[in-house]
């Protein structure tokens, strides 16, 4: 799985990919990008600039399967492009790795067009890069399912189903939005503890929930399961996602039938397609099993070797206040873990979710469920960090926090490092929270 | 809401349409429809006949409003016609019912072009009408929740929220099928009583829910709540729901996160689009509420008129076995109930589904949940009927049945009628049971 398209010693004549801690010439991930030339429209990131696939293509700059795949991620919606599959992607990563390489043999007749598709990332807006059929929401953050089990049933926290297979619910395709697009507070029902009817009004508990996002690529017939080992084959990428959930409004509607409006008012991921290509080398062995955790049957029997298995990427939630920032302050983070802490694999996922025979199509998303560390530095959400509301966190700014205020900013990042490799970063998933409708 | 349209005395020039139980004139239900010579297109049923649209417009037969509406109704989705609303929709049901007016002034002119744009039903096959964004599946029909919660807890089987919203969940819309598509029995996970570890096999309790389904129209944008008085202009038709549930994986999987593989493998609408328009004679008040019942907070205050309330439509459930096909038995009916028995309504489900925001399209399908009377003769699932298997059915083929068996033919049917109105029917909703893939 690991080629040369990852070795670190590739450089790129675009200067500001060198080095770049999110999109050096290794990483590449698809974005649609807008600017005010040009409709949105299929990109890849190289440092500070995005790579135009359209003007590529009217340049000549694609032969063979990567030129088809260029053709398939030239329009507002990557899914023809997520439906072709790791084939085309892959000849798609080797051509434009080989366009890019400052000490390659295509430079000398690509670097004169540069400014017919190289376009500054500061010029772009960036767009939701696929049409989403459908969105489910997994529950693989083992720490967390712990966490919030626990609020609830102190003394068994985890299911009996939990160590058998991937719990998921279907999530709301409808209001899955980009990074930068602001979240309005819900409104909703809730009945707080002591009162003796419900009311409505602005959900008062307010989080975030930090999720590796999937994109879905080849889909399959209704009907028919995907067996473990092709699982991979059917993922088309990662991305940042944010769970947004009105805790308030959860907990009095979610029995018997889970989340509806807790968590449908809004959903956030990250812009960026970061594809399993570039995620090879930090691919990490299976989650943690103790000894007593039951083996998986069959079905779910993830191999995990290179193409499969965990991913060792580390996340980190930053928050920025309206006060920190008029006081000219970084957004100060809140927690840092790591992609191992899922207890299920992303085949996993894809594997359990067809089982029955349920249709996936190229461009389902799917979330991984919070993320969170087996320790407070490390847990996804506030519901965790503050204990329920019980242990407000203090901030730098001098203010606290139970649940997020309006005018906060919500900000995940991710990056994947391991000796020998270039680090790559995801890009941010960020939202800032404006006050309800009145 | 009640106009020329609706006259009892309107008596059609397809003669096949007059005491037709199904499609009257005065019903005038939409479908996608092609035939071995066209493709996929909007049609309206008519008696034994379907009008083809595109070739209504085609002979210049609709004008202004309608003309747009059928315009926005002669591809292969009707999405756009969804979008479009009341205003058009009418205006197509009225050009349409003076077409077929035996007794109006355009039939001289119209009949003659028959062979042009009306169809056999027989040499028409139906598909789904819609591309569906999001599929929401509601769990109004109180008789069925209480019937299913006294399962899990006898001496309470409604829980606190029952009757201060509308519960839901999100289902799955890349499975929803169209009447006709057999449903293969799903494998999955499951840990019967008595187990101790899960395992994987074919779904042993296969089980069917009685739903009626509402087609959503024009949409709202993101963050917008739809209030409760204009709730009824976003909702754009009705037909038949088959909430297909496999209950073994469903007791298993089902906690913390609600029903997931249990119910994602199929779900199953009847062909046509039943309007508003159609059902105005057949609305009733206000679901019946005890003293003791709590009065629903503003935001869901529905007023009880004619666009909005309640739906008095019968429903019945039929099963066909292969020995009762082998034999040249009718399938024999399991139960008939009535839509009045859902705590909520329709405007109620709008309603409370985006107020918090979230982003209803025109497209969506709602389930309402299913359908039960407070006897065993209207039960709406075998879940009910059989007491979780405790207590087999005996069908006069002389066979048993705990849940589904392969080859199983579910059938549903829907009518409404009212004094001095004509009665006017769903079509059926039917699908036939296929094994597990092995």
């Amino acid at each position: 799985m690991v080629d040369e398209t990852h070795l670190a010693s590739r450089r790129s004549w675009i200067e500001s990919a060198n080095g770049h801690p999110e999109f050096p010439v290794q990483n590449l991930p698809l974005a649609v990008f807008s600017t005010q030339d040009t409709a949105p429209r299929g990109g890849i990131a190289v440092g500070d600039t995005v790579l135009d696939l359209a003007a590529m293509l009217a340049n000549n700059l694609f032969t063979g399967d990567a030129k088809r795949a260029a053709e398939a991620a030239s329009g507002s919606r990557l899914n023809d492009f997520l439906e072709l599959g790791s084939f085309h992607r892959k000849a798609l990563r080797r051509q434009v790795s080989r366009i890019l390489d400052a000490a390659g043999s295509a430079r000398a007749d690509v670097e004169p067009l540069r400014s017919r598709f190289v376009v500054p990332a500061a010029d772009c807006a960036v767009h939701l890069p696929a049409t989403i059929g459908d969105y489910t929401d997994f529950y693989a953050g083992i720490h967390h399912a712990t966490n919030a089990g626990r609020l609830f049933r102190p003394d068994n926290p985890l299911l009996p189903n939990y160590k058998h297979m991937p719990i998921a619910y279907h999530g709301r395709s409808s209001t899955v939005g980009i990074s930068g697009e602001p979240v309005r507070r819900p409104r909703g029902q809730r009945k707080p503890a002591g009162d003796a009817m419900p009311s409505f009004g602005p959900a008062a508990n307010l989080d975030y929930e930090l999720e590796l996002g999937i994109w879905i690529g080849p889909g399959n017939r209704h009907g028919d399961p995907i067996a473990i080992a092709g699982a991979p084959d059917h993922i088309a990428g990662y991305c940042l996602l944010n769970d947004w959930s009105a805790r308030d409004i959860q907990a009095w509607e979610a029995q018997p039938l889970g989340p509806f409006l807790a968590k449908n008012f809004a959903t956030t991921v990250s812009p960026w397609i970061v594809t399993p290509e570039a995620l090879a080398p930090f691919r990490a062995p299976l989650p943690a099993r103790a000894d007593a955790d039951p083996t998986p049957l069959p079905y779910l029997s993830d191999a995990g070797d290179q193409a499969s298995g965990s991913l060792d990427i580390e996340l980190e939630v930053l928050l920025l206040t309206p006060k920190m920032k008029a006081a000219g302050m970084e957004a100060q983070r809140l927690s840092r873990t790591n992609a191992t802490n899922l207890y299920w694999t992303p085949a996993q996922f894809v594997t359990h979710h067809s089982s029955g025979g349920c249709r996936l199509q190229s461009g389902d998303l799917f979330g991984s469920g919070t993320i969170s560390s087996p320790t407070p530095d490390g847990f996804g959400s506030l519901l965790e960090i503050a204990s329920g509301g019980k242990n407000p966190i203090s901030l730098r700014s001098g203010e606290i926090r139970h649940y997020l205020a309006d005018g906060d900013e919500v900000i995940f990042r991710a990056h994947a490092s391991r000796d020998g490799f270039a680090s790559i970063g995801f890009g941010e998933c960020r939202a800032e929270i404006l006050p309800s409708p009145v």
